[in-house]
């Protein structure tokens, strides 16, 4: 596994979720402020592709460069807002779920232990 | 903007995709050492929803435990080998594409200036 490679990879990824919590951001204060340029920027936002930021990007600065620099101020908000809790959130976040899994199939490993040696007394009984 | 629920989805995404490079690095390392349990895990990680992490780890443990473990190994580790650097990397790369897109767009701008006084003097020539 390439360390570097994995990072640069994961930073993609989450620089892409931020471009598309910020498409969000500007929807629900355009729903206030401009319906009909809300509704716009839904429908182009649905027919982009905002699974990746940038080129998404570059196809609203060809259509609507205030709307596009706009998003773009916000996820660089975003990103000072909340990039540095996430380490923690996220490290916390798979080593619970890890240890929840471990400790459900334990259960259920545990669950089967005791229902097998008393179907096992049952077919001894008869 | 609900900056914790923001952080919040940024975390599930970020742990979904931890769980998908843990397992490219699982399938890598059993492309070396068992490929018929590889291309097993590969044809299963193509069915299953590998889009939530945890529901794709809910599935693997119901058909091979060990290999569910081994990938909740791989990602614990992972989340340690890269998530301190992310914040940095994040930040850098979505006000670097930021400047980018700003440049290009006032490059094109300029051009389009120097194109219209020009074509105003050719038809003024006229």
């Amino acid at each position: 596994m390439d360390r570097k490679q994995v990072a640069k990879a994961t930073t993609k990824v989450i620089s892409s979720y931020l471009t598309y919590q910020a498409v969000q951001t500007v929807l629900a204060q355009l729903m206030e402020t401009n319906p009909t340029l809300a509704r716009w920027l839904h429908s182009f936002s649905s027919r982009s592709i905002l699974q990746d930021g940038e080129v998404y990007l570059l196809a609203l600065l060809a259509e609507n460069q205030e709307l596009a620099f706009r998003i773009m101020t916000v996820r660089e908000y975003l990103v000072e807002e909340i990039m540095d809790d996430l380490p923690e959130m996220v490290s916390h976040d798979i080593k619970h779920k890890n240890s929840q899994h471990r400790k459900q199939q334990l259960e259920k490993l545990s669950q089967l232990s005791i229902i097998e040696p008393s179907s096992h007394l049952e077919s001894s009984s008869e």
